[in-house]
């Protein structure tokens, strides 16, 4: 159904929720016993999608999808398994207000789990009864969800295979080498652009960036405004992207882990045949006004 | 999977190529043996999504829904016929390029139909490679897509349970009087905040907008500009409904049909709880800066 | 030089700071011994620009206008006199940090006056050096400055002598009936369309609206819905006028006077030919997507 | 009053012309029998701004400011002469429509010329009497007026002299060494926030940029959409200045020029303090997002 959550290492809890919460504009909902921290956007319906957890390195410990249902869940659990993976099982309650969680690890190399359950708490700041348009109180970017993330890692093209053919992805958009290679799959299970996202690196299980919504290209003028008077370091933007035609603008958490705050882009439909860039344009693909990437931009976290 | 179309009953078929195409920027693609037009927004993917054919009174023939595949499309034949309705089956290229359409009638009174094909012609004026983020000759208010309508009739209530039970459509959002009763049904088949909309009303089969979808609420003030110099006739707006918080406009066609040129609103997901509005807080629901409903509001068209 | 400030009777402070300085965005900066609370909008220079005074009635005491320098206030306090005004001189100090003030009444019934100096505290919320785009702190609407006031009077024509000839503003737009008279006219003292506009009314003195700018139509949008969300009382808006062609909302006060915030507008210098509006158009000159003057439109305070 | 006009240097006279009037919108007004081509941005209302003239070498001839009347230009015409000059004179009707020009060069190395008369004619494409908001035929970027230069050159402190000391204009902005020397000089004559500025620089007579005035952010965007869909070259944004605050994209004409397009940007007033800047921060006064000024900013053409 959506990308539901992803649990992402930070270095210094506090500094991490400076950033995410005070400056990004999440909504802190709660912490755990483990002192991980749950935040959300505030258009959520969900009590949280992003984790934050303290570690030595940065980096992302897994991204889960919400399934509709409990028969949903089974029916993915056993044709994963019957496709091969190795499939394992968390129990409820483990995530706060989550049930049961099914994981596997593509074989980009990242953990990936399915739910159908999560406590709901309704928007942020808005009633259910007559809701206003926005709520009052958001500070700094004042993101709206938690949207999708992009990763590197080896054998895209068995990735996305498990993707489409397992678990009801569509391919949306992707990069192919003039040797008709998948170089990168931009993958929904919605209407969006893309859920997931996979760019071919021989090192496996990399984070590049996790993404956050914003509402407007208007809203990208002052996130960037807002890097600037926090001095966080911004990687690039505000741009447009070719691919999904969204606009964007890359920086830094304190830890290192890079983020996306970005507006608008293309919409998907199943029927919709792979919107296709070639991997010699890769420049515009990936940065449609700079036509190049800069060489820190394929850096990624070990 | 989405709104595919609408036939548009217009009394002058070059005054309405005049707005359709030339003020609201949609793209003629076709004409037919029978005189119709057919034409759509730039980012639809499919051939047309709007059907003008003339009449001596304005109003909506019927409205489609496109389905997955041929097997989506005879289940939910099968099931429409289970559960009661009325059902005919039109011949594929009856409309130009249309694989065969499932029709059935609604409580409310209105004509809808379900196919599975449709030939696509891919995006307007941009490649299938490397698109670029528009095309350069897009005209009037560059409407992106056919969106949704609101429909007005009798017996929402019937009518909401057959979309949700039968046709697998969502209630994202709705009007519930004192009483309980349902007064407004905004369903979704996808992400979108509503693709098709029902507001109880005594006479059946009344069209009240068919709304196209812009790209931003500087649009929007550029649409309302164009209605101001083209000297169309405006209903309201620019403003935001309460329901869906979209930012909108209404107008008037020249032959009395009316139109919404929209931008933005909530997104929704199927295990979203319905939005309730009020029915006595029915004028925020509606026009959230004007609170109120004007009179001219409710007349639709016989 | 420019509209400096405005003192503005209100019948309930405490209301008052809530809709300026909260609702507005308005900066408090001081409060003197007679009760006057002074705010301005966060880019003024000058230490502020909005002066409340409790009353029983709403209203306006008084706008004046700060001009460049000493040498300029003696030499339009003597041209006045020549000019046939009664002018008196109130003590510097009067009002919190303002020089000398020279004070006339204008054939509307409208009392204005000059002054050379008053206090500057820089831009609010951002340093002197290396200034940031924006304070962190806004509130509200985030007005960005008192702009310029809509007064309804007699003898505009002679009013408009007053201001050309005397007091060297132009008349940048203005609206003409059929015999030639002049309806209206909007004058300004420097590159923006309008610092201050009379309209043609036969009861001296009104206050028809104070005028705040906003920095965007995005802006506006987000205005509209705080309207609705503090349950302020709208009049018209977000629209555009025709004349100077702003971006605009009307709402009021909790006294009753109207505000206006705006966004954009034409641009005017001394060398260009006025604007000419005709009157029996005057819908479109003030309404510019409506077309029409709503009723309430002309009804200012006693 | 203002910047009136800018000759410039071009090597392909067609090549231009796809450049300044199809991508960046101007409108093309006339040809003289020198072969130079005259344009202006649509809300301007004296006839041209921007005088295309092919040259083997690109760069600026002269620009030349409007005053308001034949006695200013010469009391400013003896001022200059006074204040040690060399000051020519050129006839009126060398350029098509201009008065008398006055003409001298200042310590940058620059050549600028003052005139008090221009054919006025009109706005583009809109009526004098009830003017629509915007015509309906603008191509590309829809530049709404030619606004500034930045020109780089020895002697900054001198040239600053000449403009406020013996022609009115005022230091809006300014960067200023450790040692207190001023670096560069942003000055303006109205309320921009510049209408000429100046850069220190060893070589005398260079052009930094030429830029145009478009409305909005959104309009931004859309300009660097059209710089990759029309192959232009271009040089960095779209950002925001910490200088003025304005949002900006810089690019280049075929014949190596670089042209500004911008949105927005701090307003002055004359009894405004100038907004310092240090020169050790001159990546953020330049670039406010990106921190840095890149190596190939300070190339002006020979």
């Amino acid at each position: 159904m959506r990308p539901g959550h992803i649990q992402l290492r930070v270095m210094d809890m506090e500094e991490a929720l400076k950033h995410y919460r005070d400056l990004i504009g999440l909504i802190e909902v709660n912490r755990d016993n483990q002192g991980r921290v749950y935040l959300k956007g505030w258009t959520e319906v969900d009590k949280y999608s992003l984790i934050l957890t303290e570690s030595d390195t940065p980096g992302m410990d897994f991204m889960g999808f919400k399934v509709l249902n409990e028969e949903v869940l089974n029916n993915l659990q056993q044709a994963l398994v019957k496709y091969g993976c190795e499939v394992s099982e968390l129990h409820a309650g483990d995530l706060e207000g989550c049930g049961r969680r099914v994981r596997f690890v593509a074989p980009t190399g990242h953990t990936f789990e399915l739910y159908a359950e999560k406590e709901q708490t309704g928007k942020w700041g808005i009633s259910d009864v007559n809701p206003d348009a926005w709520p009052l109180d958001l500070t700094g970017m004042k993101a709206e969800r938690f949207d999708h993330c992009l990763l590197f890692g080896p054998d895209v093209k068995a990735t996305h295979k498990l993707f489409t053919e397992v678990l009801g992805f569509d391919l949306a958009e992707q990069v192919v080498d003039p040797e008709g290679n998948l170089a990168a799959a931009f993958m929904s299970v919605g209407m969006k652009a893309h859920d997931i996202a996979f760019v071919e690196c021989p090192e496996p299980n990399k984070l590049h960036h996790l993404s956050f919504l914003l509402e407007t290209w208007e809203n990208l003028l002052k996130a960037a405004d807002l890097l600037t008077m926090t001095n966080t370091t911004k990687d690039i933007g505000p741009t447009r992207h070719g691919l999904t035609h969204g606009k964007t603008i890359y920086f830094f958490d304190p830890s290192g882990n890079r983020n996306e705050v970005f507006a608008g882009g293309d919409y998907h439909y199943p029927d919709h045949p792979a919107v296709t860039w070639k991997a010699e344009d890769l420049g515009k693909a990936i940065f449609y006004h700079e036509l190049e990437i800069h060489e820190n931009y394929l850096s990624v976290l070990t």
